[in-house]
């Protein structure tokens, strides 16, 4: 088989063999395959698509590409969840350890944050002593002592994707249903997980901006998971707006205590839209009958802080000093905080979420190149919602600050992004439909 | 402007600016465009195409990638003719010199063989001497002096194409009518003629196989021309036969000197485009009032050997032995000749021209890789032409031959490569179409 060859193929709309794309893979992780030819490649799959056929093959292609992890040795139905990305978006902080707590096992591998997007690891480790690579056995045994772990990604798991990753950033090949797909879900499937949860998110402050975009992406997945044996649900939620009031990873880990701990109304956004995830992840675990029953588990977990208490038994169990979960306003101790207020009175009729999410990188709790460093106590804090009324002069957002070399930028940025009505705006949905 | 936006709008089928490609361009030929991101456009104008001004535009940009020669010191029209490559394809060794010896200045320079195609360049050197890369003001020099020099592009010409088709090559991004186009038209004006005739290959020795595709690649390239100001004609001709009978770089200029020496009937087909292409170049000259008019002309020079005196003197002018082209049979002196024979009685029905430019390289008239030698004495000679008769153990072609160690490949190739039929097959036509 000629590399050359196998490009041609796609270009000319041909539908790829599990052979090819095996030997395409292959290749890729032997070094045999140019960085330009991989590119032109993937561009071609931009252009021309593929087959659900097409998309599992190359899922399975690169999930065999590395180490795949084995967690037959651990009891039950290990359920993993996912999020395409989102901002203010804490759900895993919130719904494993819930999940955790009635008796499901958690054994989840995570990211960092993408672009103006929040990363779980990056969460965790605003927790100082937290240590998010464990080896293999480590993660085994917290998971069979307390239910959940989340770590980071073994560097041995799908090397194909980060190769793939690496040039889909610089060569405009990011948005690509059948690319985004095999990548999420290789990497699920790697991790070992028997069933998998799907948050899609889906608005101006995810990476799909359309509902079509992101049931189409969501639709792909669960295909691929259950044509592959794992059970998997996608769950298409809104992310025209902060899911939470917090953005930044102490003020995320703060939000996901404070939920736990049931000092947040259960009509929360976030806390809805966390019981649903967890409780598709009960039932696909087999911990539940149906939504009712999963949902009235889970409340259980959230007033008892039976999960509260899985939340802080996992943080220990990776190094976290406790006292900063006991104690969170020490998770978000800055400098300074600034307020950004309503210029007048009226309603909040929409955010741009992407922008909230880049501004709060401005401010350093994310990353606009891979080597940057987050401060993890720095962020924003929202101060109100979609629809609720302002008066002029109130703050709608609080900043929380240490470096303010990007303060301004990051001001007039949130000022740009929050939208204005004099009218109560309808409600958007928050979960939009669920893919099985 | 970032690469990455610009790789983007096209993948999104957007129309790319004269200021974009201009960008794009430049920075690839500053290095700052890795070929991950150069190959992953390229796909993309592969599968979303490119409008007529686009085409431009990018060939204008390409075009001032890097030095551009001025001939505009050189007296009269100076007329270039560039042939997109074909098999046993030898008019720019007879059209050529006709029109140098009509009056026409012919400022040329050329390619070496590319796949199974041959190359002026490569036939130019199988006469001992011949130095094809000679400096601006002695190639000048010789086009002031005899009307005519044909030599190799220099280095400092059209870097961004040179980049660019190094990447096409194993990107699987060749076949793209914006790309070739551009890439030939780039360097035909970087070279600074005022006039340029194409030679457009249809057929299955052809990079072009089908009319439909070599129609919109020459009317693709006469729109760039007549749009950047020089005056532009294509001719398709047919490419499912080797034109001469000659593959092979000696052979071929033996073939040429044969044509100009007047031993070749005026209605063979080699002799029949060169007088068409001649005539086009003529035209776009102005020293002919219409096709007759040319024609007239050029069978006058062939006939009185002022076309071969032009020949000689140019192969002279670039350190050329002239005893080779004296006495031609010195260019194909060969260990051993072996003949491929009809199995039957019938006629030659068709040829696949691809197959016996392959097998001519197998003989080591062509390259397989950039650095391989090429053995200017070896190649094929046909012996019967498509639609003539012939008897069982008749030889059809025979081949010439010092490195045996692919001659049977090489052998079965031709074998397979002639088809035959009972009856007399129709005659394909020679010159399908001008486009002007």
């Amino acid at each position: 088989m000629l590399v050359t060859k196998l490009i041609e193929k796609k270009r000319d709309c041909g539908e790829m063999t599990a052979e090819e794309l095996e030997f395409l893979i292959r290749s890729l992780v032997e070094g045999k395959v140019e960085d330009s030819q991989m590119s032109a490649f993937m561009m071609a799959v931009c252009c021309r698509g593929m087959t659900e056929r097409e998309t599992a093959d190359l899922t399975m292609a690169m999930m065999h590409s590395g180490d795949t992890v084995d967690l037959s040795d651990l009891p039950g139905v290990k359920v993993d969840k996912h999020s395409t990305g989102g901002v203010g978006d804490t759900t895993t902080l919130v719904a494993a350890p819930l999940v955790a707590a009635c008796g499901g096992t958690v054994a989840k591998m995570s990211g960092r944050g993408l672009a103006h997007s929040g990363g779980t690891l990056d969460k965790l480790e605003s927790v100082p002593g937290v240590c998010v690579e464990q080896p293999l056995d480590t993660f085994k045994d917290i998971v069979r002592r307390i239910g959940i772990a989340v770590i980071g990604q073994s560097t041995d798991l799908d090397p194909a994707d980060k190769k793939m990753y690496q040039l889909r950033d610089v060569t405009g090949t990011v948005k690509s249903i059948p690319l985004i797909a095999s990548s999420i879900m290789s990497k699920k499937l790697a991790a070992g997980a028997d069933a998998i949860v799907l948050d899609v998110k889906t608005g101006n402050g995810a990476f799909m901006n359309t509902l079509e975009e992101s049931a189409a992406l969501a639709r792909s997945m669960v295909s691929i998971g259950n044509s592959l044996g794992r059970r998997t649900v996608a769950i298409i939620t809104d992310m025209n707006r902060p899911l939470g009031m917090a953005i930044g990873n102490g003020l995320e880990m703060k939000e996901a205590i404070e939920v736990l701990r049931g000092e947040v109304p259960m009509d929360d956004p976030l806390v809805s839209v966390c019981l649903t995830l967890g409780g598709r992840m009960l039932m696909l675990a087999g911990l539940a009958e149906g939504p009712e029953d999963a949902k009235r588990k889970l409340e259980e977990a959230l007033v008892s802080g039976a999960g509260y208490r899985k939340l802080c038994d996992m943080l220990e169990a990776l190094g976290g000093d406790i006292s900063y979960v006991e104690n969170p306003e020490k998770l978000v101790a800055v400098k300074r905080k600034v307020s950004v207020c309503a210029p007048n009175d009226g309603y909040i009729a929409s955010f741009d979420a992407k922008s909230l999410g880049v501004s709060s990188c401005l401010l350093g709790a994310g990353r606009f190149r891979k080597e940057d460093k987050v401060d993890p106590a720095v962020g924003i804090l929202m101060k109100k919602r979609c629809g609720e009324s302002v008066r002029k002069g109130e703050p709608v957002a609080e900043l929380y600050v240490n470096d303010e070399s990007r303060l301004e930028e990051a001001v007039s940025l949130i000022e740009s992004a929050v939208n204005y009505s004099e009218e109560k705006p309808g409600e958007l949905p928050l979960v939009y439909t669920i893919i099985e």
